[in-house]
């Protein structure tokens, strides 16, 4: 908010308005050291914004120096200009964070794509086992979505960087028809766009940030369910990384507990409701709303906070995510074949047809599961399946490596889409 | 979901899996008269998807032609892949119709707002009168907000439009190593686009959808909003279009209710938290999660269709605003000069500095408030006003249409744009 | 609606405002099946609300009969008065639903918790196994919570269940001195109570009964959340009742998905988000409000009907679930005796201090993890402990039956408390 | 948290487990002032809770006095066991702060209910003036619903104020068979209830809580609505009490913002979301969860700081509200008589039925509205209704305060169920 003043002071400087020594004396006011935040936070609750008692202490403090300059401050703006765009830099630095750090996880994810191509596991559906997959491509499912992010906060930045500037209701009236030329500056000043018209009121720019974050948080949440659920003690296939003092328990001494999946899982559940708060809160009266404005201040800050918090996080997950390829192995046997029961459906069905495959082999999965047997072995006592598909090729198909169909193909399109998009 | 089956019956033709007159078979059984959604929706309650009972019934009807046929059906596919297209294409349809009613609510507000340009009305901020604005600068703020919509929209487009085709798990492992060949057939046959990998259980596509959706309702409740609020027997500025039976009352028979804006706003305060639903849902678990999928499956539909509804409102609204320019310039009467306070301390300002000016002005405007007088004759009475402005320019200064700043220039840089982004 | 309508006629009739044979009329002509849903559906989105198309259609069917009567038709109510009273008497009917619903799921948890009150299993804490509980525990703290939801329906039930007339603004002006009258009839035709005033735009009433059913569908997501993750082929502990075309899979014949879990789940994932629409549009304008009011109207029978369809899925899994007490025990011991470490840290502890058994243990643990062994074999070998514990006390602590603690007391004591709320 | 640690300290010692003098010199460190919030929170992320850290530092602390007694802190809770025992603590102050608040709040609207109890002005309804009502009504209307919230809170308090105890999984199973009386000790000592089992993975109660904060937000935001619609320039009828340096604006001296309000409006649309994430995270995994746990601990004291914030702003708006009746009384006339319209509807409809009646009143609605001539008169030039109504008649039913039907006794009831309430 202080850089606000800082530059509209210059602006004005620069349009003729404010002499050059006030707008030198006024910057040299704005540094953050010279005000007591908990002062202003305690005077906001009477004037009703943080902007009024901000720009009265400047005020105070330029006039120690210069009463004339003091005059000067906050000249044609209101409160929620320098409130908007404060609001506006800080997501600027935001945004460098973001990117960075998701450039950084598309990156992490794209190495382990490629180094767990292969690494074949259960696939789940429903939370039950199904075909294989490989670990590999559950990486690279992340990084495509990741990608998308990283997308959308390339073209939603266009939209958001851009200054807050119109005076009491968005005409900069007060500074008669100098208002476009100061607006233009303060905004070269402040090395942000100057938007077509003040958007006091329209806030579907703040409400977009809200919801890519949201989006962004869905998505952290999805890997942190998924390396929760790798981590159960009866699964055991991969584990966020160990470190001294984490994770344990203060009465178990055996627990390693996935805490920082629990942040991100947190996140993924408060962060869509703060988001609907942003959608809610744009229905704002007439040129400068009442409640709505006020509902976004609080809201904005603590889901970019909250979603950095998890993407920081699944950074740290990825980074030092350990597997146990022997536990893999191990669970893609514990449903004696059956998980390969489509292989041979579709083995067969290319013979008689799929609906008449399907039935011989439910049937046979009835028998392996109540006799405690191996699928393959109950389907090949079975004639009708002898005569068309060998014990041999049975066998095969039961082999996870070989029922892995396009997996590598899409690990590789996505690591190409990501080439691309870097 | 037919069309999806249709579509996979041709592809798998063209990859060599079904002969061609089981294809052209199952593509004729593809008709959504020949099923009864009642009974589907019955037997999916069951089955825990509507997919299940749709394949089942869709076999059955090819099975009366050709048996054979009947083995094809659904080929290599599993529920999701057609819930999940089915979803696409009728989203595709959606985005048709969205973006043609877009487009024309943008063209009607760019027509407002040249119409209206030049006509004053008092600017409202928390509630409360401010100085003037013009109902153009209304709507142009309102369309630079369409606007962006707009490129949300086509931006969206390019990441919603694609097929899902992945089978079980997200291999195609039942294909063997058709897979891709296939699920590229499937992409053309369809018309949409082939993705790098299925996405089966990475949502983000569709909650940006949500999303989007979300950004436009709060728009629109915006507008309703404002358009309800000065439709307000004591305002009386612009009202909704009258037609027959529209907005009665069933026991006042004077009463002309802002039917359409409650709808609108009914959207924007319900479609927030349907999209919160739908980033929530997000956190799907592995391959293809549990009751996250099935979160979305009412909750998309009724987030595009009450989105849609309240564009429909809302450009029937803008079409046929009513405005009465005679209460406009009466309420801009009715503080007494006290919404042009900004002004006379802004001119004060410049001569002794702004601080001072506003506390001569306050205590103005409080001798105005308390005696029931024009703020321009009690200013005119007090000697430290006289000497720097006269009367004739006090006058002047409480003339709306001469405080518009630059309401007339944004307006126009708002226009430009929406000429680009056509 | 129609409902209230009669009621109306027989009480304005015995105030002494229609004639009794107008009232019979009115009464004869309020039955559903003489009036097209679709027809009425198409005139509320001009005329803003159901109620104003219902009540000409009904004046118009009175007038076929005796066109006299038509004018008593309505008397004195407004559209809100017979929409929120017809919401009052269909939730009066999903109350007697819900009530009997949760009567009987309480008393289905309380014979399984009983039933089960020995059954050892892995208590699990951040999805990681921990010392043991019972299967009947897990019973008995849903029980608890079912039961503290079967008191607030009641609770609740008293402030619900009144009528709403008022009129146009809440005064029944338009009844001169009789309203209070007429409106105590109408209550006792309705039976419902009477409230001390009109609360057409104070809307706490219906906000709670929305809460109510949150909180509800929370702890059903939460017994669906376990059983569907004691149900994964790794665990395979518990499972959903199977019956012929039950989750079964489009592709996978071995699949058994936990298709009532999904739809819990997803009525979990969506209620909370309609019960905030709820609380959001209590935000109504003055007497009556705009946008909030209208919002309600499709949110509050979706969160009946999705709470209600979990609570019958509920019933469904309880009433049926399959347990493996052979898995239970078998996952009791894949921590090698690691989720017995608690009770040797605390008998440790008594002798030595719990921070330094702690570490002791801690050590012991890493141990028995590197080297593939049972912890109690790690532990006898180490000096400090064997000194303080003998060999055939760990064994003994590592019997999941003899660290179960205060389970058994807990259970009696919700199935006491369960017993006094009937 | 330390309470709890205190608590348990005193307990066990009673229990026989920890000896006296540890007893004391655990409690003698647990006080806040010897530990640094700032280091607990930054240890907090790595270890996952704020649990093992405090219990970490107390151990220390106690340690530097008595070693031995520093192995009996935390003796055989869990982390969740004092942090959410913790959290029913803090629950418990912040009762007694809302049920007083509430208290003085209901008791103030009583008092304002029947100071206002005759004053008429103009109902409004869909934003529209309507027949008169009192501002008595109003203020009846509310008080109505903030007894209500009282009784929910009473009703909730007895489910809320319960310790959490039960050890790693709930069973207490390290306290062998003394955990339920160290249980009962520990409530004794807290002044808490013991519930009939430990709750930690059944969330119920604290979603309670924030869902009746939840709907009392929403009334305490239809209060702030309706003021500060009525606060509009336009309207001027009520107004929140002014002091100095409040509501001002940063450039508009003129300005009286409706900045208590903007407050309270705020937080109705912020609490329903954070409501919806106390719901969506009561999906609790097993013994205890992952995720839906962390998720509470900063939203629940969020949602009793918002809405208690809003009911301090409420108290003050009630408080010193100041109203103009002059300015209701003329603003009952701007409709020229037609929000009396309805009145003679219902004199003429006795005569000629309503549906007529209606007829008649609406072409003179239109009329009046065309020709902008006073209802009445036109009325009277109509022979049908002149016949029927005289001019004398027509003048009386357009008196505010001749038609105001039962608002008089609605107050009065209420006033009586709030004394009743006490």
């Amino acid at each position: 908010m202080l850089d606000f003043e800082a530059g509209l002071a210059r602006a004005t400087a620069n349009g003729g308005i404010a002499p050059e020594k006030a707008a030198a004396t006024i910057e040299a006011a704005c540094r953050a050291d010279l005000y007591s935040i908990e002062a202003l936070g305690r005077e906001a609750t009477a004037s009703g914004n943080l902007a009024i008692p901000l720009v009265r202490a400047l005020t105070n403090e330029v006039a120690k120096t210069d009463p004339k300059a003091a005059g000067f401050v906050h000249w044609g703006a209101t409160s929620q200009d320098v409130i908007d765009t404060g609001m506006v830099l800080q997501l600027r630095s935001a945004w460098e964070i973001f990117t960075a750090d998701l450039d950084w996880l598309a990156g992490a994810l794209a190495t382990r794509a490629k180094e767990y191509a292969s690494l074949a596991m259960a696939g789940r559906t429903w939370l039950q086992q199904a075909p294989p997959v490989t670990l590999g491509l559950k990486f690279a499912g992340w990084l495509d979505a990741v990608d998308r992010h990283r997308a959308r906060l390339r073209e939603a930045r266009a939209r958001v960087m851009v200054v807050q500037f119109g005076g009491a209701v968005g005409t900069l009236a007060a500074l008669g028809n100098r208002g476009e030329k100061i607006a233009a500056a303060l905004a070269k000043e402040l090395k942000l766009e100057l938007p077509a018209i003040p958007w006091h009121a329209n806030r579907d720019r703040f409400a977009e940030v809200a919801a890519a974050m949201g989006l962004l948080a869905g998505t952290l949440g999805k890997i942190a369910r998924d390396v929760s659920l790798l981590m159960q003690t009866e699964v055991g296939e991969a584990f966020e990384p160990a470190a001294p003092g984490r994770g344990g328990s203060s009465t178990m001494p055996h627990k390693r507990n996935p805490v920082a999946s629990a942040t991100v899982l947190a996140a993924a559940i408060r962060v869509p409701a703060l988001v609907s708060v942003m959608l809610s809160a744009m229905v704002q009266e007439h040129e400068r709303g009442l409640g709505g404005w006020q509902a976004e201040w609080e809201t904005l800050p603590e889901i970019c906070l909250l979603t950095h918090g998890a993407l920081a996080r699944t950074a740290e997950i990825v980074a030092g995510l350990e597997t146990d390829a022997a536990r893999m192995a191990a669970n893609l046997k514990i449903s004696r074949g059956m998980i390969f029961a489509e292989s041979v459906v579709f083995a067969l069905g290319e013979k008689i047809g799929r609906q008449q495959a399907l039935g011989i082999v439910e049937e046979a999965c009835r028998e392996a599961t109540s006799k405690n047997r191996e699928l393959a072995s109950v389907l090949a006592e079975i004639p009708s399946v002898a005569g068309i598909v060998s014990r041999e090729e049975l066998a095969k198909r039961t082999e996870p490596g070989a029922y892995l169909g396009a997996a590598r193909s899409w690990i590789e399109a996505v690591l190409e889409a990501h080439k691309d998009s870097a």
